[in-house]
């Protein structure tokens, strides 16, 4: 039996419109059941989106897993500063100031040590100075009497606040005090304003001070005491660890040039991340500026002091970029189409494999002295190593035209003062094919001389963090590098 | 006449010491007068630290004077506000919570407009989603009686201040709401423990909402109509300003070394100047991605809609910063001390250079390109023009082994199919003395093919925003560019 609705269902309804072909009306879905289609896919939509983004997150912090420790840390300074509310005693001390000791926990805590310090004593020192101007201000202010009062506050909120903001755009005063100079213009103007609606300013403004502080030391304690992060260890950290990288690309990439089966760069995933190792150099500035800048306010941790000579990083930073663009040029050059013909690559492999070996090690060894601050008694002679691989080099591409000709070329001349000495099983090759081998034997060239500039400014760190010179243990260790090497 | 005081500064007091010689022993000048001269030169060197110090601001400002106007537009934003203290009215509808429009308005002010939108943004939806979040945990604790209330209201400003700093460090959330979720703990922490003591919790959390909107909305009028810093345009000057650098680098830099008394680079200082501009370029990567990040919050400005691709231009920037690290490394190998004998310099010059103008018209053109949002007619012209130079060149080079030869070859069997053709006036030129000129011609290939992703990028970018074909003055103006080159 049908029923009614089945047949509704089944109807097809066709309507001929003007080409003369009939079209087939399909019958409508409920709008209901469309809208919950709809949600019901947007929902697994949005699930999928946030799983991935969690995955991210989760990702983010295994990574380096001192960031979930920040979190607690923060959570926790967080909590300890909001005692000041919840604890009657605390409250009546400073009232309903203790937001600022909420508000300086939150803005002020950054992930590293130096960071946070640098900002803690941006926003105490930008806390007191505008205080006092504040107050100094308003009192001129109330000596003018009621007509001049909001005139002089409001002109001096004017070109105090320009004053501030232009000091932010000089360069030395953005380096050290940009975020003071912000709370400066924050708490002059809400000191200044508040005055005039405030009678007991100078209770007010000591009180927002204390309150700061407390904040500020707070985070201090905290982010010294819990598992604390320092920006010159990361500092040294990074420095050392892109040199190790750089000599890991650096020989990576000659190795795999003059390997047997002549394929380019080969793209297993590993050796591929090692030859790549050297792209983290080319954009590191920023990071190793801020860190530097950080790492300044630091007190003494580990085996760094107060007044370490954080500057002189960036300086090693630097001369190791201009290494990092140099073989950037290099793995470029690399991959062209032209290759040599293999016996002449043959000729020049070894003196090439030996200076890139050469290179890398003396980069290792510069990368373990400044990890331990020691210098290395070695050091010398694997730099001298270096040179002589340079040297042999230079001297095999002096003995390489031997190998040259071209077609056109048949007959020469003999200099005077040489005897004629026919060499009947020359094999001919124009220069073009070996463009790219004479390319990257002189950009290997270039980066050893960029090495120099490496060696140069560690060797200047060294006297100036007072570098020792490393024991017996720390000979083993680097003989041992080198072998590895 | 002498008086004692002149005989008892003219004594010399002369103590015997150990090692035999006689030490002069110099008069004690008045405690009170070295004081006073200590004072004197500490307030000189004071001043005149403050005159640099004045007189480098002052030159930061003149290079860039929107810095000044940015100044007296903070001043003036800053000035508006505080007219909720000062205005009775005013001050009644929003009471101390005034000092949230001040606040909001020091912080959330940048330079670009679209830093300002982004901050404003962030600050409003911050405040607006911790505020209804707060008053949801506040009604919840409140639900569960007076010893649950604090516990709950503590745990959840734990959990939620670690959960939202460690959203930070994830790049998507930080590249665009890095601050909306410093300002969600902010606001969060403080409407949740302001609940515990203030009673209108829900009017507190209105009012504060109502003066950020206040503040930001008065930041976003000043910033967008008082001269306004567009960042997206900031971004478009910032990549066609570097590419046109590139050019001239380039451009100068093969120049150099090819001019006829080759002494190296000259360093007079405007051509010194011209070659380093590719150094901007090496470090630009922080400013593009902070420019690009701002541009997409801004409107429609100028040329530029509000979806502009602004992410190509990153890809353009990265293309360009491929070109200038080889450039890098091609300043680095002209330096060299051996250079290449005069006449074979000279039958390679003439490629070289052609090549070197030919890609540097197309980087110039790729730049008015951009500038004008107009696709040049000529482009393709001179992209192929450029293609043709790098044939010739490598034409050049082919034929330069005719003029290769070394003292050890003398005479060299003819090949089979070719007549003997004795040369008699060949020069004899080891392969060690052209090394630096075969890589420099090398590099220029290389970069003729990193200026090819340039071309890329850019074509990239004229699909993606719509570039219009030029007109006929575009097309004059083209022209005559290409003379100047």
């Amino acid at each position: 039996m049908i029923n009614e609705e089945e047949v509704h269902c089944r109807v097809e309804w066709r309507v001929r419109v003007d080409n003369g072909l009939s079209e087939i009306l399909v019958p409508e879905i409920g709008q209901f059941r469309q809208a919950w289609l709809w949600i019901i896919s947007a929902i697994l939509e949005l699930k999928q989106k946030i799983l991935k983004f969690l995955n991210k997150a989760w990702v983010v912090g295994l990574d380096d897993p001192r960031k979930f420790i920040h979190c607690i840390k923060v959570g926790t300074a967080l909590t300890f500063v909001s005692l000041f509310y919840y604890m009657r005693p605390l409250y009546q001390g400073v009232g309903g100031n203790a937001m600022w000791a909420v508000l300086t926990v939150v803005v002020v805590f950054e992930f590293s040590v130096g960071a946070t310090l640098y900002k803690s004593f941006n926003r105490a020192t930008g806390t007191f100075l505008a205080g006092t101007a504040a107050l100094g201000v308003h009192w001129v202010a109330s000596q003018c009497g009621e007509n001049f009062e909001p005139i002089i506050l409001r002109t001096s909120i004017f070109l105090l606040a320009a004053a501030a903001t232009f000091s932010r755009f000089i360069p030395t005063v953005k380096a050290r005090f940009d975020y003071g100079a912000m709370i400066f213009i924050l708490t002059f103007s809400l000191v200044s304003v508040s005055g005039y609606r405030v009678d007991d300013l100078f209770k007010m403004a000591h009180e927002r001070l204390l309150t700061v502080l407390i904040g500020a030391s707070m985070c201090i304690l905290v982010s010294i005491i819990v598992c604390p992060v320092w920006a010159g260890q990361d500092l040294d950290l990074l420095i050392t660890r892109n040199m190790e990288k750089l000599a890991n690309s650096f020989d990576g990439c000659v190795s795999e040039y003059f390997k047997e089966d002549t394929s380019g760069i080969d793209n297993t995933e590993e050796s591929g991340k090692k030859l790549q190792g050297y792209k983290c150099l080319l954009n590191s500035k920023a990071s190793e500026e801020s860190l530097a800048n950080f790492a300044r306010w630091e007190p003494n941790h580990g085996q760094f002091n107060f007044r370490h000579p954080w500057k002189q990083y960036l300086k090693v930073g630097a001369s190791m970029r201009n290494c990092a663009y140099c073989i950037e040029t290099l793995i470029g050059c690399i991959n062209t189409e032209i290759q040599a013909p293999d016996f002449i690559k043959k000729h020049v492999s070894d003196a090439c494999m030996r200076l890139s070996s050469h290179s890398s090690t003396v980069l290792k060894e510069l990368a373990i002295n400044i990890k331990t601050m020691k210098k290395s008694s070695t050091i010398d002679i694997t730099i001298a190593e270096m040179y002589c691989a340079v040297v042999d080099l230079q001297n095999v591409l002096k003995s390489l035209p031997t190998q040259l000709s071209s077609p056109q070329l048949s007959v020469v001349e003999p200099p005077v003062n040489e005897k004629t000495n026919p060499i009947s099983t020359m094999t001919i090759v124009p220069l073009v094919e070996v463009l790219s081998l004479v390319t990257v034997a002189s950009l290997l060239i270039e980066i050893t001389s960029r090495i120099e500039g490496v060696v140069n400014a560690v060797e200047e760190l060294a006297g100036l963090a007072d570098f020792k010179v490393a024991d017996e243990i720390m000979k083993y260790s680097l003989d041992h590098q080198g072998h590895e090497v």
